[in-house]
């Protein structure tokens, strides 16, 4: 069982943070792309997920930006590792989530920038740089779109609710069995996204995002887009996100929809681990 | 059995077709824009599709167009239904393929526009209208995306294909069970995309894209635009794209990769119908 993370203080983050978050965003975005449907080479990491030069540029130019600008901090990157794991800010980067919709030319991946404090999510960037679409969520701030405040929208009956998973195939054993009882009660269930469905859910298009099987470069970003913009995020135990979160993931626009989709993930039907 | 359609001729499409077919996307683009990520009522069609206001409007002013420059011709539509059936030119017209991905703000829904001639579509135009991106192909004439001429990628062994459906949910009983066994043979399956899944085959990002349960509006445009990029398309069992084809859809970039999915998808696998 790992530490609760402290309690956040729910002072606004201080807008030198977000600024620099705009920064390692721009950069990544324009590393990206210089590649976006151009010929790649596509190599498959020890974990069978794909990896392209891509992936690499945009996480090195977040990393030279936080090397000089913030070098008191820790870096959790997807693709180069972890640097200062002990301090208590931590920055957590994804240069690409969705390398598949990525190396496949969908406009629906994003890079993902997070702020950790002690643990917790503390700030959070989902940026598409090829549709320069951005979502910014931050402690005691409104998630903002491409500058303008975003809201989720209200949706309490599961049966007219819209679901969005990025693939089936992301559970297995008991996690599926879970997903599909839960997929039968919804109005509908979408699939692909990546990152780009919780921008999509707490603009209030979607009123559900659940996957299974996310690293903490996947999923500590989303936590403060959503929660800013009203909606409720947690592990599908109901926890909150944090860095030591186990990967399985639900959101809603609304929290009785949230609380009502939890009970088709409950306990019983989880295989930790 | 219905009746083969006769051989086309080879002979390019002519371009009065061609430029008329994009007055029809420009003018289903501009409703369309109007709705995007806007509040609207999704209604229930009888055959458990959605349906808005977008729809509706994109694939009346389609029609307007067609009733003043082309009244000879035969109109198929998704919401507004036949007119003229038995006119050798017909245009068969789905102003949103991807209703599901619009509601929810994605931009990777897409208007298709196809013109058949006794039964075989000699014109197709997928359309993208929020990101500005369209492919159109032709009888006799290269596919171009944004007035630039396409090609698929070469890709003859399937375990490194990336194969991409719209759901899981497309498939049912003897056809779901083809489709698994596809899927675990590909290199990659990807989800999600509808029409826009074929523009990028058409672009050389996608090997295969093989889905079920299509209507003949959401397939018939989809099949000049493969076929000008110099891809295959066919239904499962290896025959044209027309009019009369039974929804069930393989397409691919590569003739050996197309030859080696439709072996998983044979006829043994499939219950017509």
């Amino acid at each position: 069982m790992p530490a609760a993370p402290r309690p956040t203080t729910g002072a606004p983050c201080p807008p030198a943070f977000l600024d620099l978050a705009e920064r390692l965003a721009d950069a990544a975005g324009a590393a990206i792309r210089r590649h976006f449907r151009t010929p790649m080479r596509v190599e498959e990491k020890p974990d069978r997920t794909p990896v392209t030069i891509a992936d690499r540029e945009a996480e090195a130019a977040m990393r030279a930006i936080l090397a000089a600008k913030a070098p008191s901090h820790g870096v959790i990157g997807e693709e180069f590792g972890t640097h200062g794991p002990d301090r208590s800010l931590i920055w957590v980067l994804d240069p690409i989530d969705g390398t598949k919709a990525f190396m496949t030319g969908k406009p629906t991946f994003g890079t993902l920038i997070s702020l950790v404090r002690d643990g917790a999510p503390i700030l959070g960037v989902i940026d598409q740089p090829v549709a320069g679409e951005r979502w910014i969520g931050a402690e005691g701030r409104p998630t903002r779109f491409n500058g303008s405040p975003v809201r989720v929208r209200a949706c309490d009956r599961l049966e007219r609710a819209v679901l969005n998973t990025t693939s089936p195939d992301l559970f297995a054993g008991a996690d599926l069995s879970a997903f599909r009882r839960l997929a039968a009660a919804v109005g509908l269930t979408l699939y692909g996204g990546d990152c780009y469905a919780y921008g999509l859910l707490a603009s209030g298009f979607i009123d559900l995002v659940v996957e299974a099987g996310l690293k903490r470069h996947d999923f500590c970003a989303l936590a403060p887009v959503v929660a800013g913009a009203g909606g409720v995020i947690t592990d599908w135990r109901g926890a909150p996100v944090t860095l030591a979160s186990d990967g399985r993931i639900a959101a809603a626009g609304d929290a009785v929809c949230h609380a009502r989709a939890r009970a088709f993930l409950s306990e019983d039907a989880c295989s930790p681990g």
